[in-house]
């Protein structure tokens, strides 16, 4: 089995990467990234099978270079990408990088490797405001994107759609949900925060809440995310029927759920290290997504769901 | 008022340069296509207001001629494309056509003439089949388009939402009915029989229905249409709220009733010039258009629907 990952040195990257070399023996895994990827940590006993390659792939040339007539991969994740708020804030950017890079690599895999499966990564934020209290699934509200990052994930998706139904490729996109809790650094992406109100405190820093603790957020823990990632390109094609996306599970809490369980989980001294300290331009874009989904069609094609948002966070706690 | 439609050529475009010279003495309108553009007819005593341009638009060079900061034009229709059967036909053509050269111009106008108003012709072929007997509206059904056109039409009205949503354009993204009765010639759209099997018997000539009796279509009148693409120039923009798409007006009807007012308008022995010839292809496209549609949002935006299918095919007949 050989599996390409891009935008390889994002979190969940890194973390499919090391549960990908991880599952199988026979597995080899070329992580790319826009700056040198590097191995995760829990791989490093299976470098023998990784590869890790500097790539831009905004540039043809490059992509050209990764994929070529020489090798078949057997799945191609494409992670990379301008996260929400960087999107927001450099158009042009996310154009090239979210649909201009995608659509090329899209390209060039159907000349050189027609037929072969493309995980590709949306997200919930292809949808925009939704009626209060209305509980999304894929065949019930017609995404209307209300940032340039959702716009463009979503132009991607109906690219792969149509790319699969001419059997150019064999495409599945997902679309996630806030994952949290992510270990590292904060990223561009406006949810940032949801993950660093509970990372941040319980390594003992401080951290802050951009939006209203009332915020609800559908969010997934790295676990089940890359979980679903696997089990993405196993799941037969026909089962998607038509429509090539779904919308993994997720579970809808608020961030003052979240802080409850951060001092049950850590404790009050840690709980006390996060201010609220609203910021408009994130709040702007979180309020933009909708907390509701009903993920019947996941179920059925197999993905699986978060236990509970105290699991969520007690698994990262234990994970320190 | 200085207007320019691309497609000029097609029918569409023909009626509606005609009808736009025709509606105000200030206007003046550019025709551009891929073939020399010519004047209709009917705006023979308009010739002095309107310009034709020959212009392959899927070159950069000759679309930066046609939008350059010397001449701002209040309302750019976008007509041109590849239409169904033939992007299916023909992908690479299709995507360059329908989807590159088309956001290659929104680009363009954003540069030379930021915030422009921009009408786009998009085509209830962006939805797929939908569950028997769903009414469809803007906000009930996800677009899954089963073709290539459909995904192309799709794409370029979430560009153009995006571009809006961020005050880089003034968009509008309507989505037509099956165009019938259309003078002319068959064209390669899947519905060219639509018009086909009125036009052609109605002018002594043979015609052949490709598709089951009972096939429904969402049609719309030539008029109409045209009456509704003025309009959509003229709606605020706030009126359209977050999604700058709209789906037109039209009426459902069967292939059957077309033919029983072909033959009440026009006699039997007209009648007896149409032939059922199932076409596989043609009929796989056109079972992929839903043909009931709710239009509360297009008439509360002011836009006009045909009396009926015979007020319709005789309008038609009484033109010739």
């Amino acid at each position: 089995m050989s599996i390409i990952i891009t935008g390889a040195n994002g979190f969940v990257g890194q973390e499919l990467a090391a549960a990908l070399l991880a599952q199988n023996p026979e597995t080899t895994v070329t992580l790319t990234d826009v700056v040198a990827p590097t191995l995760p940590t829990a791989a490093a006993a299976h470098a023998s099978r990784a590869k890790c390659v500097q790539a831009d792939l905004t540039s043809s040339k490059v992509v050209d270079e990764i994929f070529n007539e020489t090798h078949r991969f057997d799945t191609i994740y494409l992670l990379h990408g301008i996260m929400s708020s960087g999107a927001e804030a450099n158009f042009e950017l996310g154009m090239r990088v979210n649909l201009d890079s995608t659509r090329y690599i899209l390209d060039r895999l159907r000349a050189v490797m027609p037929g072969v499966k493309v995980v590709f990564t949306s997200s919930l934020a292809v949808y925009g405001v939704s009626p209060p209290g209305f509980v999304i699934d894929e065949s019930n509200l017609p995404p209307v994107p209300l940032t340039s990052y959702g716009t463009q994930k979503l132009m991607v998706e109906f690219i792969l759609n149509d790319y699969s139904r001419r059997g150019f490729l064999d495409g599945r996109s997902v679309r996630l949900p806030t994952v949290t809790v992510r270990a590292g650094k904060p990223t561009q992406a406006a949810s940032s925060f949801a993950s660093g109100i509970i990372r941040e405190p319980l390594n003992g820093q401080k951290s802050e809440v951009p939006v209203s603790r009332s915020t609800e957020l559908w969010i997934c823990s790295p676990y089940t995310v890359v979980k679903n990632l696997m089990h993405a390109r196993e799941v037969p094609k026909e089962a998607f029927g038509e429509f090539r996306t779904v919308n993994f599970p997720g579970l809808k809490v608020t961030v003052q759920e979240m802080l409850d369980v951060l001092e049950s989980v850590g404790g009050s001294e840690r709980r006390a290290l996060v201010e609220d300290k609203y910021d408009a331009d994130i709040d702007a874009i979180v309020q933009t997504w909708p907390p509701n989904f009903n993920t019947t069609r996941a179920k059925k094609l197999g993905f699986s769901e978060d236990m509970s948002l105290e699991a969520n966070i007690r698994g990262y706690a234990e994970s320190l």
